[in-house]
């Protein structure tokens, strides 16, 4: 037997007990004649103690060859430690070491396994076996691995049943890119990994499941971003004889025990806002609700006072900031020069001070007097105290900008602080949504998403405005799920591929079973699909999902650590009726 | 809102209520002045009426209309049946409805949605989502999240932690062949899909993760057989600090646990059974224990009376089948007939009947006297009224065939209750199997088996007769389970790679991070994988895992119901960097 005790559980109830104990040596305190060792596993720290006095010297010798990292198994007697360390578990005792047998030698670590280590990412990213010893990494797994189950069983005790639905699927090409398979038994023809099991679960409903969930992996072959990994997971779902609210209740439910489970906290009842709402408030479809600064559109009170940049904007908004009439001249500037960056594009803001005591000044006093300004601080419910940012350009763009500065903001006032929860339902999404590029529309959530009902007609006269029955769940400015009511008449969901632009032949050949499914009695269904990572590392008061996986890929889709992708042999490609074009440039 | 209740919940105690049910008209019967009607989801039946004197003229012609597996939505009354169905929840009281409302019309479907349904299994693949509709069909999917659902929590209880494993892994040529996935971003260069997570979980253990699982889907790309899809899914666990008994009791209390879910009843501890001892005793290393019918070898009894074949053979052993000795001549030559077809492969059988009189026949008699005979049925302990066979050949053939002979009788005479649970655990396989068509050593289980320790010497001498730390679970004759002790010393696993014919360059690129791991501090492990898919259909007393499977695919490895896999289109390959050879004559 390796161990009696993990090391995380020893205290002062087991003195004198005689104990066995493995795991990797943390540190090695050596006095010459003690040495005192922290002995890590999984579960906590137990010191280990040998000393000239009570040890033999062979023992004693052998503990002055370990090395960190080193595996190894002790016995002896749990004795009551002299200074105790009240900051683990296990700080009140340690081992007198009677025997000490070493499992597995280590060489040096190429970065030390602390809390804060001294690897680089790329270092820890090769040796991520090594990282996921450290206690921030592994403690990141454990937390996913509650999350997950408490999501199970959450969806469980709703009678939803958990379906695996296939990997190897067909490639479609809407949406984003598939990786394919090719199938060595059926030459020339490949299968595609699934970018979300939609259509399947649509066949569940179909085929009378009622409730359907899976925790899944989902595969997107897009050019990576900081955030994105070509294989992800979602938790997906979905719901027969349902309408909007009936998801919604159900989703807030598991969103609010995941977060109880982990504040305490009781969450009350999501607020819900439009799309439309959203973006005139927000300038954004997943507002961070945590802070205020609401948009205040302020045309009426700034134009024809010969100002060209407001009168010739299309749109003028603002933000109230409390409390900052004090920034500096230097703050304003840095942040003005903040909102000028390439990836925020604004050419410039105006700034109105309303101090505290009483006056009222800004960056355009030569075109508006106190009056006027006066009116604006009014029109944002501005204190004395307060600093009101404007911006102005066309609507669009100018939302934009001034979200970001809204966030930009608020993580210098420290307003978003990660261990508050503040979700946000937002519903009513344009079904549709132009591609210039392309010259016609793409379905804003994807081609199965129902229209509101009273929205049908539009889509003969005016598709642009017509609204989905989608909703996003948004928590700390994160859009962490989103879903809709589906199509399920078969003749809407042609008008739907038509007004996409798919050619009869084009939707019978991606989604001709899914068409003819909706002939034999498909109930009304609706569903919502969660990014797993995202939500976790959210809920663990993070934004970095690549924490949260294992063993992660790079920005270039590689896993670094064992190096793939790779070549393979010439007559595996032979098998699989393939030939590799000679690689370009690159 | 669609529905108040669900079809299998109302009963006497809901009388009177107005309520709202929705569903599939799952059978009408009109008798012109009524029609009864019955409404089917996924909880169970309900049955609406509509009649002459209670209805509208118009809701009953709107009734008369509806056609099977027509979703519909109807509101009314809950009133108790005249004649009751005892067979169902809701058998007490019907539906008289006042509203109805046709939510999707259905046209006829291409088989019947009953429990005995006329659809061919081709057809019923094609249509798969019809056929969950079914209620043996779902309920097999009900069955196996329950399973599934079950498994978490059990291990999770003890401590192990579910983590995802890539699923974009690098391609390995050992064991199956990978498939394989091109990378865009890379090219020429591709990803393999994992046939196990075997080194990623062996590297969670070397990352101090003490205990890992995961449900979680492979791959493999071979031809497939009528029990093998090519993607398949697995309860996979490891664990740290542990030796093969430590295994052993944490899977025997999980399967016993499910098994108790099940049947009520306890087990008790698994037998357990060396792999040599099975092979004696049953000729199979997954002998179904729930019957008898040991294996006897005679050599001994039956050689030198001049009789050819057994003087020839290498071994000669038997089974006795108990009270059979009644069995007709005829019944004897079909099973003769039976053990000579080619799958078999025996050229024939003795047979030694001990009548219930006392005397002892034989289809030897002309070689064997009375007491020779007494002293066989003696040696198999065989008393008046039992049947003995005996077969002859080289050791494993004869084995082989015995115990098919053995499953066949076991079969015919009922002795495979699949509500009867037997599970057994199987130790000390062999290490390593010598291949004769490559001229070498094949790993068993596969290269991270640890050898026993007893028996590493043999790897210089006599590596064929090498015992690994490998053990399988093995239930009603059907390998559920397997896992090893793995290898954690970089050097023994160093041999193990060149008595299985690696070059230190294929190893190195292979498993080189893997070896690299373990310099920095490998923990003793262990662990074990089930096959998710068949140990779901044994334990719902069914052999057959395709049914278990959501959307398998055909022995072609196609999904015929979204006819995957497909051409891709060439701009999608050129992107790829690929082409596709013609076709050959396939």
């Amino acid at each position: 037997m390796f161990r009696t005790h993990t090391n995380g559980e020893l205290s002062l109830s087991n003195l004198n007990d005689n104990v066995t104990l493995s795991g990797w040596v943390q540190t090695i305190r050596d006095k010459g004649f003690m040495i005192w060792i922290d002995l890590r596993d999984r579960y906590g720290i137990t010191q280990l103690v040998f000393d000239e006095d009570r040890s033999s010297a062979e023992l004693l010798q052998d503990a002055k060859k370990l090395g960190r990292e080193f595996v190894i198994q002790v016995s002896g007697k749990v004795i009551e430690r002299t200074s105790k360390n009240p900051k683990i578990p296990t700080g009140d005792v340690e081992i007198l070491v009677e025997k000490l047998t070493v499992l597995n030698a280590a060489e040096l670590p190429p970065f030390t396994i602390e809390d804060e280590t001294d690897g680089g990412e790329e270092l820890r990213m090769k040796y991520r076996y090594l990282d996921i010893r450290r206690n921030p990494v592994r403690d990141k797994l454990i937390f996913r691995h509650k999350m997950a189950q408490k999501v199970r069983n959450y969806l469980s005790d709703q009678n939803f049943i958990e379906v695996e639905t296939p990997v190897l699927i067909k490639s479609t090409p809407e949406g984003a890119r598939d990786f394919v398979v090719p199938s060595r038994m059926n030459p020339g023809q490949f299968y595609a990994l699934p970018q979300s099991p939609q259509t399947f679960k649509q066949l569940l409903m179909i085929g009378g499941m009622d409730r359907y969930f899976q925790i899944v992996k989902c595969f997107r072959d897009e050019d990576l971003r900081a955030d994105r990994q070509p294989e992800f997971t979602q938790i997906d779902c979905e719901m027969a004889f349902v309408e909007q609210q009936d998801v919604l209740e159900i989703f807030e439910g598991m969103t609010a025990t995941l977060i109880k489970d982990i504040t305490g906290n009781e969450l009350g009842t999501f607020p819900r806002m439009t799309y439309d709402e959203a973006m005139k408030t927000y300038g954004n479809d997943k507002p961070d609700i945590r802070f205020g600064m609401k948009f205040v559109e302020v045309n009426d009170l700034v134009k024809g006072k010969d100002f060209k940049i407001f009168d010739e904007a299309e749109l003028v908004v603002g933000i109230n900031v409390e409390d900052c009439a004090d920034y500096t001249r230097k703050q304003i500037d840095e942040l003005i020069e903040w909102v000028k960056r390439p990836q925020i594009g604004a050419s410039g803001m105006v700034w109105i001070k309303f101090q505290t005591d009483g006056t009222i000044t800004s960056s355009v006093n030569k075109f508006y007097n106190e009056v006027d300004l006066n009116k604006i601080t009014e029109e944002f419910g501005a204190n004395a105290g307060d600093l009101i940012f404007l911006m102005s350009g066309t609507e669009n763009k100018v939302r934009t900008q001034l979200s970001a500065l809204r966030m930009e903001v608020g993580n210098r006032l420290g307003l978003r602080d990660p261990k508050e929860f503040a979700p946000l339902w937002v519903v009513d999404f344009p079904l549709l949504e132009w591609d210039e590029e392309s010259g016609r529309y793409h379905a804003m959530h994807h081609p199965f998403t129902s229209p509101k009902p009273e929205d049908i007609a539009l889509l003969q006269t005016d598709p642009g405005k017509a609204r989905a029955n989608a909703y996003d769940l948004v928590l700390n400015g994160n859009e962490i799920g989103g879903g809709s009511v589906r199509i399920f008449d078969k003749d809407l969901q042609s008008r739907m591929f038509d007004l996409l632009g798919f050619t009869k032949e084009e939707a019978e050949a991606q989604f001709g079973f899914l068409m003819n499914a909706f002939k034999y009695g498909a109930p009304p269904h609706a569903g919502l699909a969660f990014g797993f990572d995202r939500l976790v590392a959210i809920l663990d008061g993070n934004e970095v999902i690549r924490d949260y996986i294992a063993f992660p890929k790079n920005n270039s889709g590689r896993d670094v650590m064992i190096d793939a992708p790779s070549a393979i042999a010439d007559e595996q490609l032979t098998e699989l009726s393939l030939k590799v074009n000679a690689p370009s440039e690159k």
